[in-house]
């Protein structure tokens, strides 16, 4: 049986009172215990080559985790890890880091989040907190970050592509912010880390967020070294545009094009004007169709004004970081308070049928308004397709019904059709509309 | 009118929430705004030669304070502050740093005191955040840190070996700690800023641990870069206990021997044998007088073996600190949890009638109980001795009634009788006991 | 016509006198323009896929190089540079110091060479002041340094192994050090990159040893941080020798096992019994029969007990890089001067008739003495093969006669026959002996 | 006996060739041996109360020095070394720097200075050299240099006062420079020492530049953190000029008033007009006399227009201050190549009877150059009071014979007169002119 036992990071949870260490063991032992084991599994195989979560689990069915606590002092008790995770019985520094990254993420924000919603404290201020407590604000940023977006199963071809736009970003000095995974949210980091060292700057922040639901299905890679793990998938988008200095929108499924929808909501909200990071879209000519159904659809739906929030540039990595270098915010702040996020934005939205049928798309309502109803109508559809939980609750009662105007509807329609046309969805059999406008 | 605003020092106070902002904003200029105001002056007048704090006040009557509110940001707005501690209109970095330590532990303490009481948190742990949310506990110590006590008013000579002895620390590589004021507070600080530069060491730390009722008093002095507010004097004296690495004692008063109790109490605790920094005491000759009588109350109060739990060296700055660095605690941890500190060191005992007649000074006491007790009546006796609300008491309700063995208490009376004599205590008048034994 | 001037980095030819300048710039507009226009455009080139040094000055005609001065300030004026070497206009950082150690080693070492050779400095004492010159001295080493040694043109799989050895250095600490080419020089350099950002090493040092005559037909890859051009192969090879605190060797040529009978040559002589690094030979199972035939040859020639002075491994990177680590040189000094290196060994064989016929190769010599004149058989036999001048030589003159014992020719002939078997040798028609035995 | 073994600091020396060790080794032991014991005793005296050198060499007479090669290593082996440089046995950091510093400058320029004056480097050149090799130049200052001049035997008020300009300068940001002794020299350090513990600046220079004929009379005080020890006085004077990024000069004796004349031959050379750092004189109330008097012999000889050349600040240390840091040489370079030194400023006059009677002063001269003769004759009638050899020359020859206008020479008798007035000359029994004019 190998058991071994793992110390935090210097610097990293050995600053933490009695109570607080006891705390935390229990609460690390207790109901969060299975969440904790995964993620912590998932960390562990940074760099195997499972093809997905499940193959993760069902070949680590022996990986034990507990967590210890000595006086105010905690660590790690692993039994059965992933070899790859060590060196002669020690284990890698990167790996450690982001092992204890999870604990601190989770528990930290566990043991406080109930605290923090009884009091009343805003979600901005919640997102700001846990980013706080991983210590990645704490230095003034001398770099700008450019938070880079995109599928995670893209072709190898677009993946260079990644790649080549993530090297313009590193010679030009950006930091590279993403979603931690693989494809379009390695990509970047590998081609800045290789700029990086052209450049002779040795002090990069490679940022990867995540999120419960995520991280055990995809390790970070390797590159990263600054995990977050944040609470909920609103949070987390909140988190990349406040941390933003410059956007980059990669080709991806329709998960990218709603959270391309996402951004659009917060650019049209007229007080976010100065205050948003430039978006650029970008991919190699075989993801132009991606991004002309998308801004299709967009201009249908929003107007051609939506366009000028963002820029698309083809097939040209050094042209398209050139334009993002010229529109970086300037005086980097580590976080951006002044952006208003609105409300809808930072609740998840569960797409009951009551919920979907109360949502409005009319021309009547402001262009940010129905941005934002799109966004979730956009989110039920999704899940309409692909959560097997929302599917069941279709099969038992129906499409959803939508009560909006019909052209509105239809170009989402086109959009979905094409992105099925383009293999950027994945359904099984004939594609049938989720869904009837009333 | 001559107003200034005064932003943070980088890195401090830029990691607020917007609701912890505007907390703070309201805290600081609500009920707390007469002590913050005065302990801003006091930090503002680092290096005037005011005699003490009642001529401080005197002179800087227009002297206003604000705390404002930008958002997250915070800043000082200051009305006629005193001009030293400006240059060119620009605040001194150090003084800045030390007006926003100010802030940041009296407000913190403020708002989170009655929460943690509330929920049962332990003495030790309220010492441990109020010190690890300075920021002083980040960094695992590279070098082991001297704590040195003493007398604020001591006699130049005395002053100069407090210098020698800080000088010969600083060879040594010792970092140096003290309770912020002048006199024995002073002196090793200064002495070893000189043997730093000597050693080429840039990054030493001189750390203060004040307190809201002595800060105002006096100003810190110039040479601290770490300046620490604790709540109350227990808090204080544990966190010296728990951050020393070696204790230095010079001469004072009966604060001094009180404090030199309050080490003896912990010393004889059984579970602290191998826990404890080394004490030395040590001053010049002049102090030899001093320390015989503290000693000779020590051996027949708690017994000779009392004397070996410290190192009495006089006359011998080099040979003292040679003892220190030979005895110092190896592998030094930034904050000593295994020291256990007994409960009635972390409380503060009223000196009360009622409280004074309930104490016990008897022989068939454990030594370290007698010793708790005894460091009380001692305490009880000072106040008697200085505190007007005391005096006043005893005037009314008569001398403290104490039941207890009559020769520890004539060993007491002879060693306040001999620091008078030695004039290490201001009293007016002839000396009369406040007690008498039952 | 594109002309654009690059300054030096930060810290580097800036603090030349006045004289000094101005003789800089003379060196380098004239004997020495077009040596150092040729490294300077491998250096621009650095990335690029040219295959091979005629093809990259082929494509780059119009490149110009001119040095500039201005009092004692030095730059670069180049017209026409390869595009890939900059970002906006700017000169990508690593280029630009790639390009000012060209100047800084070739300019040195020509203005002083003369002068030391003249007053009689040892071969020693010139390897290391041009070492002493690049400033790759000046601090006391953290990590252990590997050299690596192989081919450069090895198979893909040969170079995934280079890689994965590179990945064991790497998470065991160590820093690099090859010849600045492909293949087995660019291998281990990547590998250790990768876990040098898993290990969370920040200041690893990359140092690429070139030489005139290859640096022009090879771009230093990305990833050298100290690129340092060495005046003549013996100088580099001192170099590896002394700066080595293990060495590795990978499968390569005939150059490869030149090189370990190089270092057979030291690791004979008794003196350095206890001054040499660990040797470590390794490869993957396809180069087993490379590192085989070489040691069956090794030891027929010099006896059982060299194999003793290597370790050989196959096909188990984390293995062999497990021996280098445990064997590793403690308390690494910048520049081993203990080693004893014969004075055949620092000075160039050429191979004349004359000197060949010249050479024993008998067992009543010292195996130390036969190990070096073999090396220089070795090398006059592989000259023979490839150098159009000795090819030219052997058919005028005939076949080098060699006196010697004939064992140990056969065993030579052997050897080379097997290599070319391998296909580690490109020759084309009938291989067919350059010597004969006397 | 009492022998100790002195390495290097780490860093330092420990970079030498075989044949540069036992070179210096021969150098240091050689003829050079009875200086640098000198010098070493000066350095190992620093902080001591000997009055002055000869006192010091008194009483260390038992004192030994010898520097002691194994291979390319060296190591001083002192033999009774005044203990004060001594903690527990190891000699203090600041100390060991001094040691090694002093040997590094007398043996390098030793073995090199004849070389180059052979091969017809400059002044500028060697003066250059001699700094680079004691790395200051290494890195561009990130702070300005104020280079302080003025009197080493000035009263206690007066030292106060440089003290606190020190302060002021500190407090502003500059670093300090000076000829590293006592008075005006040590007090600039002091206050900025303090100055920059307040503004929380970690990596300040105090550079004090010596000379081997001054650094074994004054020990250089505790707070220099890079001492050098240039060849002679001109190139120790040229190093502050061309270092400084702003002159400070305090009330000093004739040296310091020869001084203010090297500055003005410098300054009324046209093409310096835009070079030059600003010139402050300034000192308290009790200097006013003392400027006066150097002013109005200034005017007189060099015309009103000389005045705007520096500026005279009374009494005012932080308006004194504020006119330097409003005037500071703004991107500061290292070392000031663009400053044009005239040929007599840097050789030493000898004051001949001969060289001093081919001395023209007349106002038919270039302003400049008239400068430079008077700063001969000055120097020559300095030599003619204090200078044993020149005072017996004079005995015998007679006094100078000067050919020049009578009023300039009336200034100058004027000025010194009042010197010695003022207390600023130590003269014995009454003084008498050394000169007439013709």
């Amino acid at each position: 049986m190998n058991k071994l036992s793992i110390a935090p990071p210097l610097g990293r949870m050995d600053l933490l009172t009695m109570a607080e260490a006891s705390q935390l063991v229990k609460s690390a032992n207790g109901h969060l215990a299975p969440l904790l084991r995964d993620c912590a599994l998932a960390v562990l195989s940074c760099g195997s080559h499972a093809d997905d979560a499940n193959d993760l689990l069902a070949s680590n069915q022996n990986f034990k985790l507990e967590v210890v606590g000595n006086g105010p002092l905690i660590s790690f008790l692993l039994t059965s890890p992933p070899p790859q995770a060590f060196v002669d019985g020690e284990i890698i520094e990167g790996i450690r880091e982001h092992l204890y990254a999870v604990l601190r993420d989770i528990i930290y924000v566990s043991d406080k989040l109930t605290h923090w919603r009884t009091r009343g404290d805003s979600a901005s201020d919640i997102t700001f907190r846990i980013l706080r407590n991983t210590k990645l604000l704490d230095e003034q940023p001398s770099s700008p970050l450019a938070v880079c977006w995109g599928g995670h199963a893209i072709s190898e071809h677009e993946y260079d592509y990644t790649k080549e736009v993530g090297y313009q970003l590193g010679l030009r000095g950006f930091d590279i912010c993403t979603g931690c995974g693989t494809g379009a949210m390695k990509g970047p980091m590998k081609g800045a880390a290789i700029a990086h060292a052209k450049q002779r700057r040795r002090l990069s922040r490679y940022i990867g967020i995540s999120e419960p639901g995520i991280i055990a299905a995809e390790s970070p890679n390797a590159i990263v070294n600054n995990l977050v793990v944040m609470p909920d998938i609103e949070k987390r988008l909140e988190s990349f545009v406040r941390l933003a200095h410059g956007i980059v929108v990669f080709p991806g499924g329709v998960g990218t094009a709603e959270e391309v929808l996402y951004l659009l909501c917060i650019l049209l909200n007229e007080k976010n004007r100065d205050q948003l990071p430039p978006v650029l879209l970008t991919g190699p000519e075989s993801a132009r169709a991606y991004f002309e159904s998308l801004e299709h659809f967009i201009v249908d739906a929003l107007g051609e004004k939506a366009k000028s929030y963002y820029k698309l540039i083809i097939g040209d990595p050094a042209a398209a970081v050139r334009y993002l270098a010229q529109n970086v915010i300037e005086n980097p702040r580590p976080f951006n308070w002044d952006i208003e996020i609105q409300k809808e934005l930072q609740i998840e939205f569960y797409p009951s049928h009551d919920n979907v049928a109360k949502l409005k798309l009319s021309r009547s309502l402001t262009t940010a308004q129905l941005a934002i109803n799109l966004r979730q109508v956009f989110s039920a559809i999704v899940a309409g397709n692909v959560k097997p939980s929302v599917i069941r609750s279709i099969q038992s009662n129906g499409r959803f019904k939508i009560h909006g105007d019909a052209d509105i509807m239809m170009s989402l329609d086109t959009l979905l059709a094409q992105f099925i046309k383009q293999g950027r969805m994945k359904v099984s059999g004939q594609y049938e509309p989720r869904y009837e406008i009333v």
